[in-house]
C-alpha cells in the first residue's frame, strides 16, 4: 500500500479518499460494498495502518478488531483524546460514510502537529469494525462488544449470508474469537471520543453551513421477521392450494409503512427481504425480512414493533403461514454528553446543533465515555447510496473543525 | 467418479440416484442446488458420462452443451429413438426433478439390452443443460438454443446473479460460445423424444397409479418487473420523503395473486425478489421481481400479464417510483404428439393420461420432433422442494415403462 500513501505534509481529506476510491467498488449495485473482513475492508485497514505508521503513530488491534493509532509521547495511553470512525460500508454505499471520519482524523492530526498543538496528552485514532452491521446483522458490533452491549457468545454465533459465523470470520482475519468481548481497559483510557461523519440528511443543506455538532441519535433497532409457508412448484400448484409466504411478506411490507405513518416522527423500513429457495418457478417455502424501526421516544418504538409483530402473525395466518419476529438489535435514543457538546459549540462558533436518525459507534460508547459527533454537509441529502457526497471544501473544513474540537477537548478545564 | 459407478447389470434407478445423493446438497435451503455449470452439475455430468461409457455408449457433447450417449451399432445416428432429461436443479430442489429421467433412461437401456430388444436402430440418452433456468433465467435454455427458440446473441448475454454472462460460463465449461445456437443436424436425427419425469402434482396420487402418459404442458412464461425508486438512509429519511420501491413491490406481489385468482386455472407466482442494495438500514433504490404466469389458454396468459404490467406501473407511481415489465421467456401451451401418445397409452395399458403445469425440454422440442412424456408418482405432491419424493417401486416401474415405451416407438408401423 505504501505507494498509495502520499506525502504526509500535504495530505487533504479529499486526497486521502481519492487513494481508496477504487477499493470495494460494487459494479452491480453501484457505489461501494465493503463488508467487514472482506478483502476490500482489509485493504482499507492496511491503507489506514500505512498512513498511521507514516505519521509515527503506534498501531494496535484490540481484542474486538478495532484498530488504534496512538500519539503517546510519554508512553501512557491514559486520559486519551480519541477520534475515528469506520471503514466498512452498507452494500452499494457511498464513499464517505465511515472513511470521511477516518481520513478527517488523519488530517486533523496533521493540522494539530503543524500548529504545534499535539502536546503530551495521548491522542488516538480508532477504526471500529462492522459499524453498519451489513454482514452480521448487528450494527456497531465492534463498539457493542467493547462496551459489553452484546454478549460475546451471541456475537460469535452471528452468521453472514453465506452461513459463516462471526467467530470463523474473525479467526480468518487473525483474531482469536475466544477473546471477543468487553474491554474495560480500552474504554477506561478514553477521556473523550469525538466522531466526525458525513451528514445523512438535509439539515446542513437547509442551514447552508458546512459542519454541525450532534445533539442526539434517534433510538433504533432491527427486527427479523420469518414467515414460513409451503414451498412448491409454481406451475403445478393451484392458487387455492398455496401457503405462499411471499404474499404475506408483500402485504406486510406495505402494512409496516402504514403503521409507521401512524406515529409522528417514526421511521420503519424493509430494505432486505430474502425468499427461500428464491427460484422464479418455485413458490417460496420461507421469507425472511428485516424491519428497521426508529423513533425519538423508545416507548413508541416498542409499540410500533409490537404492531408489526401482530400484523405479521395475522397476515401470515391469512395465507396459511406462520410468522415470528425476533429482535436482532436495539439502541435507545442517545443524547450526546451535554458538557462536551457545549465545548464543541463554543469552539465551532458557526456550527449548528443537529440530531440524526442514524446510529453510530459514538452512540454506543456514550454510556461509557463522554462522546460527541460532528457532521459534514452532504449536498445530495442522500445516504447509504452511491449518491452520498461531500464537496472538497466542506471535507477540509470538517477536518479543521475536528482539529479545533480535539484541541478544545485537550485544554484543561474544558470538561474533557 | 468411476468408483461410484456400480456394476451395470444390477443398476436400479434408486441405486443410481443413491450414488449422487451427496452432490450439490444445499445446507441453507435444504435439498439440492445444482445450477448449470456449477461444480455440482459438472460432477453429475461426469457421473452420467461414466455410466454411459460403462455401457459402451458413445458420448458426445453438442454445440449447446447437451450430452448425448449413443447406442449406434451401425455407426448411423439417423432416425434415432431418444430419451433423457436434465441434471440441473432449482435452488433447494428435490433429488428427482431431472435426475430421475436420466437414471431411468440408463436403466431402461439395461432392460432393453437384457431383453435383447435393442436392435440395430440408434438409441440415445440426452442430458439437456439449464432446464430449470435457475441460473440464467430462461428455462429449457439448451433445447431452446438447439431449436432456435432463443436467439444465440440473447443467450450469450444472459447473466447470472453474480453478473457472469452465459457466454463466459460456457467458455469456462469448455464450450465455444460462438458455436451456441440452432443445431438442425442434432434435431434431424431424432425420430422421437420420450422424457420421463417425476410428477409435479397430485394426479397419480389421486388415481393410485405409478406412471402416467402426458397429454399437454400448460403455457407458461417468466416476466421480470423492475421498480426503481430512490435509495436512501432508513433512519434519516422521513416516511413522507420516500420513494420506496419495496412498498410498491410488496403491494404488487399481493395484487398479482389477486389478479391470478380472477382467471380460472391461472397460476401466477413471485418466488424471486431482489431489493438493491439489500441492506437492512437502507431504503432500496430498486427492486427486481420475477413473475411466473401459466394458463392453458395463451390469450388468458397475455391478458393476465398485461394486468400485472398495469398494476406494476400504477402501484409504483403511487410510491413515486417507475416500473417496467419485460418478458424473459414464454412457451405456449403444448399438446404432445397425439400419435405418439396413443402408442404409449396402448403400450402402458394401465397408465392414465395427465396434463402438467410444468415446462420441460420435451415441450420445447415438440415443434421439431414428435415428443412424449411419462410421469412417475410423487407421493408428496410437492415439487421444486426438498419434499419431492419417489418411492423405490415406482421408480423401477417407471424405468420399465420407459423401456416399454422406447421399444414400442422402435417397432415398425407404430408411428415413430
Amino acid at each position: 500500500m505504501s505507494d498509495k500513501v502520499a506525502a504526509v505534509e500535504g495530505d487533504t481529506v479529499s486526497g486521502l479518499l481519492a487513494e481508496i476510491e477504487d477499493i470495494g467498488r460494487d459494479p452491480q449495485r453501484g457505489g461501494y460494498s465493503r463488508p467487514v473482513h472482506s478483502s476490500a475492508e482489509h485493504e482499507l485497514r492496511e491503507w489506514f495502518i500505512a498512513h498511521a505508521e507514516k505519521r509515527g503513530l503506534e498501531v494496535e488491534v484490540d481484542r474486538n478488531g478495532a484498530i488504534w493509532a496512538w500519539h503517546a509521547p510519554d508512553g501512557s495511553h491514559d486520559d486519551a483524546i480519541v477520534t475515528g470512525s469506520h471503514l466498512d460500508s452498507v452494500p452499494g454505499g457511498g464513499a464517505f460514510d465511515g472513511p470521511l471520519g477516518v481520513a478527517s482524523a488523519l488530517v486533523a492530526f496533521d493540522v494539530l502537529r503543524r500548529r504545534g498543538a499535539l502536546g503530551r496528552r495521548p491522542l488516538a485514532i480508532v477504526v471500529f469494525p462492522e459499524e453498519e452491521g451489513s454482514r452480521f446483522g448487528v450494527a456497531c458490533l465492534g463498539s457493542r462488544l467493547m462496551t459489553g452491549a452484546i454478549d460475546p457468545d451471541r456475537a460469535r454465533a452471528l452468521t453472514d449470508a453465506d452461513g459463516n459465523t462471526f467467530a470463523e470470520i474473525v479467526a480468518r482475519g487473525g483474531l482469536d474469537p475466544a477473546h471477543l468481548g468487553p474491554d474495560p481497559e480500552a474504554l477506561a483510557r478514553m477521556a473523550v471520543f469525538v466522531e466526525l461523519h458525513v451528514e445523512q440528511g438535509r439539515g446542513l443543506i437547509d442551514l447552508d453551513r458546512p459542519v454541525a455538532v450532534a445533539s442526539s441519535i434517534l433510538g433504533h433497532g432491527r427486527w427479523r421477521v420469518t414467515i414460513a409457508g409451503e414451498g412448491n412448484h409454481a406451475g403445478t400448484t393451484l392458487m387455492c392450494d398455496r401457503r405462499d409466504p411471499m404474499v404475506a411478506a408483500g402485504r406486510l411490507v406495505s402494512r409496516i409503512r402504514d403503521l409507521a405513518r401512524g406515529h409522528s416522527a417514526a421511521r420503519a423500513t424493509v430494505g432486505r427481504l430474502v425468499p427461500t429457495p428464491g427460484g422464479t418457478n418455485v413458490i417460496a417455502s420461507r421469507v425472511d425480512l428485516w424491519v428497521d424501526v426508529r423513533h425519538p421516544d423508545d416507548t413508541v418504538t416498542t409499540v410500533l414493533v409490537e404492531q408489526v409483530r401482530q400484523a405479521a402473525i395475522l397476515l401470515a395466518a391469512e395465507e396459511g403461514c406462520d410468522a415470528v419476529l425476533v429482535e436482532e438489535s436495539f439502541s435507545p435514543t442517545v443524547d450526546f454528553d451535554a458538557g462536551l457538546r457545549d465545548v464543541l459549540v463554543a469552539t465551532l462558533s458557526d456550527a449548528p446543533v443537529l440530531g440524526t436518525g442514524a446510529g453510530h459507534d459514538a452512540g454506543v460508547l456514550k454510556d461509557s465515555v463522554p462522546t460527541a459527533m460532528l457532521f459534514v454537509r452532504n449536498p445530495s441529502g442522500v445516504s447509504h447510496s452511491p449518491s452520498e457526497h461531500v464537496e472538497v471544501d466542506d471535507a477540509e473544513a470538517g477536518a479543521v473543525a475536528l482539529a479545533d474540537a480535539l484541541s478544545a477537548c485537550g485544554r484543561p478545564g474544558r470538561g474533557c
